[in-house]
């Protein structure tokens, strides 16, 4: 059997690379939703109505034992709908980013970063305040980011300017840093360069302990495909850095 | 009658804008695809197919007398695949931004700005080729200024960092650039403020004469509607600066 992971496009890689590595002989089918990705720009309503269409295409394909949904702003928004649909385990990145989060910080105060999406969702608020109702949550949607990840600059100056414009009004009151998009992982360099004392939380180690509690069957061939709904030059950008020679098919949607 | 006007996105109001201002008694029927904007990265493919999707939405419900394609990636995949399917006059943007630059240049040596499809389309290229064979053209892709604009930072250093990056390297060649997408003429601005002597080319304004060639009957109540796929917060920030208090209706697609 194997698992599926499903994103809006090709930043959820960095999730299927972590689970990868850690577990050799899985089998993943990763979903990235090319053609119709960011939906952080999307409405509630828009994002579980595409999210469904892509993992109902998983489910009929593959002998699937569990679903990670690597996408925050599906994580936040679709992931109640999913579990009802969908007769399986399905993981998001919010409760373990918040996990790991709560772990971390030493002061109690913590900003969320990722797209409009999940910022207006709460979904990382809400369930960090149901946890820990005294933490103190600030919260900054970076739609720049995006763009520049999947461009290629995460090193290049305008990535600087934009963690600083993002960034710099909560450094002060924060200790830890919800990375929470896809993307962002890729972000973490430049972050810390500027400020080196800020813990940051990447959702794609943090969802591995869940994935063990689930106790899959791990003794599979190691098989890997990569599902996209339209080949962008940003999909070639991103598949080379972080699914290496991993083979990919176009799905029409 | 009416006329059709599409985009991918909600860029296409600066086009919607121009020519509800020269024509204040035409109706307007307005069709931006915000649930699955960005076109300009996509494969051409995939542009044809959402293209004569929402085009068809617009023929079925109104009684247009033509269509302008605003979007500048489905001008230049999707034209002529909409010409045969449609019967209709369809006016995109490339012939008319390209008569303006050829009618501007004075060095004979014009920059070509746009998204990626634009660009890996030569669409602009071709057809300066065919008309002037001697201009030099050159052509960059600027995929972060359509986040720019649509995030309103088109006056923020940001912009600034950006235009230099993707223009210096053709400022001493060049004396015109045509700005190959349609969110583009709101960094006319800051374009100018950093590089004073450059001619640009807004195909906005340059559309306009084909479509007084049309001599459609312009003698009708000035009615105007918005139709999106989504509604996002870019649609209303830029909808806000560019179509006031147009309404506007979501269709599903």
């Amino acid at each position: 059997m194997a698992i599926g992971v499903f994103d809006s496009g090709i930043g959820g890689l960095t999730v299927f690379r972590t689970i990868a590595k850690e577990f050799p002989k899985l089998d993943i089918y990763y979903f990235g939703d090319t053609a119709r990705v960011p939906y952080g720009i999307r409405s509630k309503d828009t994002i579980i109505k595409y999210t469904t269409e892509c993992i109902d295409y998983l489910v009929k394909h593959y002998n699937l034992e569990a679903i990670v949904i690597a996408c925050n702003s599906a994580s936040s928004y679709a992931i109640d709908s999913l579990k009802i649909k969908f007769n399986l385990p399905v993981l998001g990145v919010i409760d373990p980013g918040v996990r790991a989060a709560l772990t971390t910080t030493k002061t109690n105060n913590i900003l969320v970063i990722g797209t409009k999406a999940t910022v207006n969702s709460n979904a990382y608020p809400n369930k960090i305040n149901q946890i820990s109702p005294l933490t103190k949550i600030y919260q900054q949607a970076c739609p720049l980011f995006v763009p520049i990840v999947e461009e290629g600059l995460f090193n290049h100056k305008v990535a600087e300017t934009m963690v600083k414009e993002y960034l710099s009004p909560y450094i002060d009151k924060i200790d830890t840093v919800i990375l929470g998009c896809t993307h962002y992982p890729l972000l973490k360099e430049t972050i810390s360069k500027l400020y080196p004392d800020l813990n940051l939380v990447d959702s794609s180690i943090a969802i591995l302990d869940d994935l063990r509690n689930l106790q899959i069957t791990f003794n599979e061939s190691g098989k890997r495909l990569i599902h996209i709904t339209d080949k962008t030059q940003s999909f070639e950008t991103l598949k080379n850095i972080l699914a290496g020679n991993t083979p990919f098919k176009i799905v029409s949607m």
